[in-house]
């Protein structure tokens, strides 16, 4: 169930005012379409993150050196992907209010530090993977030092971008956005969920480290996406509360979906190696709950999270389709 | 040299008004020591790297969990090192009036975004080092997912703890901080001049390149530490212009003397495997220019470097025998 209808738009899409054509998205409609909204996100979220780059390579002391560096970052951080944390922190702040040109930075870090994440899991010191979204991964095309190093700087980058280019929001806003993503990413957010799933590799563990390992290296990038969205719009404290709830439990959804379609996706359906989880010995909720109990798992998930989009009515609908998009993937 | 008399101290260390005692530098002195203020500037600086640990661990969903990785990163933060780059951060904020109180958690991140680089550039992939401050390196004891992963912990953890324990200083302040500390990390600082030193590795060299891979590799983070420490104690635009142009020229002439000390020092001075980059044939000011116009080059430096300070006259006296301490350290 991919299409949402509705007889009203968010307001909040109808009042922003920019001069950027690509981030006008005030067209009258009528019913909400899932796909051409992600459709002019993605669109929306590339345009940005090739500027981002273009910002970069800008105020190099010699534009563009090293090239080889930038090649790299250029290479993982433009290969594709649903962009889905980038969209979901744009979402979360349109519907507290909040335009998109204020979270656009924010967007790009959050898809930096994603990306960042992916290349040095992908590092044969970690998950050891050769492909990712159906390309060979960054160390397998710029060595192993350049994809560790282009990880490296897009993280350092993530923060300065966010520093350096949010307008339209006091300060101490943009320092709490700070605060949380760096805690979200640290070793109290993603980097301490992949170091506990790196050491339960072929182990057997509980469903409390399973949940600790996909809350963390999943789940806390997913809720800081919406929530700084939710800061950066000017959400109440009650708002961002809701929306934080809502992104905790997608997330753990997410991840669910994500060790089910390990199991049942092929490696070109997912652009990487399938089944590598069950290879080495991965726990994974599929091989902890079975296949069944952990869609319902997931399906449930996706309830609570919708439930705390109910004052919103119908205002949340892009947030509302995207949880459903998420339990309904197939890659 | 590395003493300095002077008659008058730093009015601005009076000042320092703060309630935890390894904060209290008011005790009157006539002369200045620099062997003295280093130890109590170690002492401060570890101090507050401990507590920064604690906050982090004492953070987490389940307080120190993982073990291991906040094993790691207190391993590498925890290890000595002469913490030159905190105590620059905290004398230039002193200089221009500002409080220890309000740069130390900035000195702090510097720290740890010090650290991460050198567990980074340890790994196998990059310069495969096994020694570091006499120790094993991380990836020796940790294994290289662990130090990959402690690394990209403390490079998260230091822009976060910046945005969250700085108080004191207006927020846009600490946004600059953290722009300035971004880009002094990512492909236009410090992993620039890491991605070039590496691609540099057995090439023939121009010393435009030399001066690129220094001014990147470690220029960049040296000359954030006091700008920051500037921009965090309320100095004029003028006053970290000077102090930025101070710090550029000690970072040169740091570099020209690791160089140096890589040739002219055994492994155990060092604390890590001497003679290094003429076995990788890594380019560098010794090799370039030979040894004696190396130091001449790095004499000259500091002198450009101390002729910024003299505005402040006898208030510098802390930076200004930290640029001779860069110069005439032995190891």
């Amino acid at each position: 169930m991919l299409y949402f209808n509705s007889t009203t738009r968010n307001p909040n899409c109808r009042a922003i005012m920019c001069s950027d054509p690509a981030l006008d998205t005030s067209v009258p409609t009528l019913t909400f379409s899932l796909s051409a909204y992600l459709t002019e996100r993605q669109r929306l979220v590339e345009t940005a993150l090739l500027e981002s780059l273009s910002r970069c390579e800008a105020s190099a002391v010699q534009p563009g050196y090293p090239p080889r560096l930038f090649d790299a970052m250029r290479y993982s951080l433009m290969a594709g992907g649903k962009r889905l944390r980038p969209i979901l922190c744009l979402a979360a702040c349109e519907l507290v209010g909040g335009s998109l040109t204020v979270a656009l930075p924010t967007a790009c870090a959050l898809e930096m530090i994603h990306t960042m994440s992916l290349i040095h899991d992908d590092l044969p010191a970690m998950d050891n993977d050769d492909f990712r979204r159906g390309r060979p991964t960054n160390h397998k095309v710029f060595g192993e030092d350049m994809a560790i190093l282009a990880g490296d700087a897009l993280l350092a980058y993530a923060f300065q971008y966010i520093a350096q280019y949010t307008q339209g929001v006091p300060p101490e806003r943009v320092l709490e956005v700070i605060q949380r993503l760096g805690a979200a990413v640290a070793a109290t957010g993603l980097v301490g969920g992949q170091v506990v799933d790196l050491e339960s590799e072929g182990q057997t563990i509980s469903a409390e480290t399973l949940d600790y390992i996909h809350q963390h290296k999943t789940g806390a990038l997913l809720e800081v996406c919406v929530v700084s969205g939710a800061i950066l719009g000017g959400g109440s404290p009650e708002e961002t509360q809701r929306l934080s709830q809502f992104a905790k439990a997608i997330g753990l959804a997410f991840q669910i979906m994500d060790d089910i379609l390990d199991v049942t996706a092929t490696s070109e359906q997912l652009g990487k190696t399938a089944g590598k989880d069950q290879a080495v010995q991965k726990a994974t909720y599929p091989s902890l709950w079975g296949l069944e109990a952990s869609q319902a798992k997931a399906n449930e998930l996706i309830q609570t999270a919708k439930a705390q989009l109910e004052p919103w009515g119908s205002q949340a609908e892009s947030l509302l389709a995207l949880a459903d998009f998420i339990t309904h993937r197939t890659h």
